[in-house]
């Protein structure tokens, strides 16, 4: 059932091999101050720093820096980052980067101009911004987050081993625009590229194991799925392959803009779990959901069974001739593990840094949200990251 | 391949049965003069029309009317609507009703402030507004168009017997808001719900049948079209299931808001054909493409095979085992017509008033367009609409 909710994501978007030079079109509408957010550096090596750089120059901009945003941003590179933007009056934030930088860019953006202490007001409180928002841009060089089209942002409190997202409910967070072109994400190591497509896929699931009912959403998010099984099967053979790589780009963004979230009361919890291992392990965001994802799913497979009969038959083709319901969702389970060792996802949690001596503690740190089949207890979590050591 | 493109779409949705009470969250966004656009009358049989003028009160507008906005908005109730839009110095154009009146609120909105001639600007020569567009909001009651999240807007010239649509490049034509409550749409007579229910599925068709390659778009529009179909059913057989149609509602918006059409060359030929019948007689919109969708589909069936197997499979579950791909290609187009006779569509368009005698001229008026499967010449429409009689 649809319910009640509203729908809005007003960035434009620049999709394509030639969509960089929509800079062009887009910095005239700001002021001349920008802050330039990038991370470790690779776009100094592949050439896309200079080339953003040329055009802010060639657009009459003044330019700060914030370098060196890691993966899993920390609340001490925000701080530090709030200061530089503050410190040059930023008119707007120009992330370059992938799901990291653009997160970091959106709470940057929401806490220039804001008096009291970000992590406390949206990280802890979960407030929304009730102060003006810094526009952002983004140009993206990696794929899976959909950071580059919604309003969340994840941070990581390394203090307290704590890592949120918030996505706010208030669409001018969203980046005003985004640059999407799939050739900088050609150069990406396979980790990488793998893991961007797992996150992908993932928030699709999150999003549509939920509810009994009969949702647009879920449609769209069965042809979403269909469609970056199929492309990253591509890639993962020939990762020079242009339309495959541009397909899973175009995934990744609507896999993650609110559309598929309408009418499903979500409760993300593979991405809490994720979260919680990433925390403690600071491993790669996407390796922490393929780690923890099918151990979770098995343990809730039979509070929403119907809906796994259908992921089997509609997303994984499963013939369900002379099966029984738990047969067929398993083998649809199954044609999922598959796929994702084909790929050469990381399987389990001590892969990433994990062992039984951290498991308490993980799983201390892993909020527990409802909406999903079933609120977990602590006791439950435990055994689905044994189950994922 | 998905090529470049932008992609932008800033129109706010409120969904549900209660979302009319956001016009008081929209309404203190603009001026005062506010002109309210309807159609026949039917939201004032209803009670749509008392509610809206209430809130519009209670927000202290000043409100002018253009009323009688019919199916097919003429080119002479728009230039009587932009006399009435410019003698109230509209602030804000409400359309109240279905497709016919968002799109006419559209065209209004940018002919209000243009010095030339609206139906020789942007109906022949296609251009672009190069003037201030007054704001347009929709409080939908009819479903089908997508008009409500689009910047397309469909006028009729009875003079010339032309039906054009112009989908406006500029995002700043589409609605800034639009009410979508199912609950309007449950007061509609059967044949204007399957008419709507048939627009919304041959809007996604327009767009999938075009290109060999592996799109994304093609995964959402297969997910939608199984959503719509399947809802359709439901509402076919209880037209008060209120699930039902408020999934048919969402998949109309996502049906045309440019989204599937991404990476896609379309031609929007059904859309011609269908178009030219309803110059010449008048016909409900959705009816005349579902009297010539069979027709032209089995006509280009064999310039875009492959597309037509994929429908088969992915839209219609055909089972191909030991079958030609014209087998079930013909098979996939066999159970849409099975469908299409289950809802009770109209078949022909003799039924719609065509006949033998109007087909050269019909013909005559169909805009050819290229970027589909198959470039039609003169005789093959003729041939098309014979075969639809």
């Amino acid at each position: 059932m649809l319910g009640n909710f509203a729908y809005c994501n007003p960035t434009k978007l620049y999709f394509g091999d030639e969509s960089l030079k929509y800079l062009n079109t887009e910095l005239p509408k700001y002021g001349a101050n920008v802050v330039l957010i990038y991370g470790g550096g690779s776009i100094k090596k592949n050439g896309i720093y200079d080339e953003v750089v040329k055009i802010l120059k060639e657009n009459g901009k003044n330019v700060a820096e914030i370098a060196g945003v890691m993966p899993n941003p920390t609340l001490e590179k925000l701080y530090e980052g709030v200061e530089i933007a503050r410190a040059h009056k930023a008119d707007l934030l120009l992330a370059v980067g992938g799901g990291s930088v653009c997160d970091y860019a959106k709470a940057v953006s929401v806490s220039v101009n804001c008096d009291e202490d970000p992590w406390e007001k949206y990280y802890l409180k979960f407030e929304e911004p009730d102060c003006e928002i810094v526009p952002v841009g983004c140009v993206l060089t990696m794929v899976g987050t959909g950071s580059e089209m919604n309003a969340g942002a994840v941070i990581t409190n390394r203090e307290t081993k704590m890592k949120i997202g918030h996505v706010f409910a208030d669409e001018s967070v969203m980046p005003r625009f985004s640059i999407l072109n799939p050739k900088y994400t050609l150069t990406l190591p396979h980790y990488q590229m793998v893991s961007g497509i797992y996150d992908i896929f993932n928030h699709i699931c999150e999003q549509y194991f939920s509810g009994e009912d009969d949702n647009t959403s879920d449609y769209i998010s069965e042809g979403l799925m269909r469609s970056v099984i199929n492309s990253s099967r591509i890639a993962n053979k020939d990762p020079q392959n242009y339309e495959a790589r541009s397909n899973i780009m175009w995934t990744a963004t609507w896999a993650l803009n609110t559309l598929v979230a309408k009418g499903k009361s979500t409760d993300w919890m593979v991405h809490m779990l994720g979260q919680a291992v990433g925390a403690h392990t600071d491993a790669t965001h996407g390796m922490t959901l393929a780690a923890v994802s099918l151990p979770y799913y098995r343990h809730i497979m039979p509070y929403g069974l119907a809906k796994f009969v259908r992921f089997a038959k509609n997303v994984w083709n499963i013939d369900t001739a002379g099966k029984t319901d738990e047969q067929i969702a398993n083998e649809g389970l199954a044609a999922m593990e598959d796929w994702m060792r084909e790929l050469g996802l990381v399987m389990n949690i001590s892969e990433l840094g994990a062992n039984e001596e951290m498991l308490e503690a993980i799983a201390g740190s892993t909020i527990v949200m409802t909406g999903g089949y079933k609120t977990l207890e602590h006791n439950e979590i435990v055994d689905i990251f044994r189950e994922s050591l």
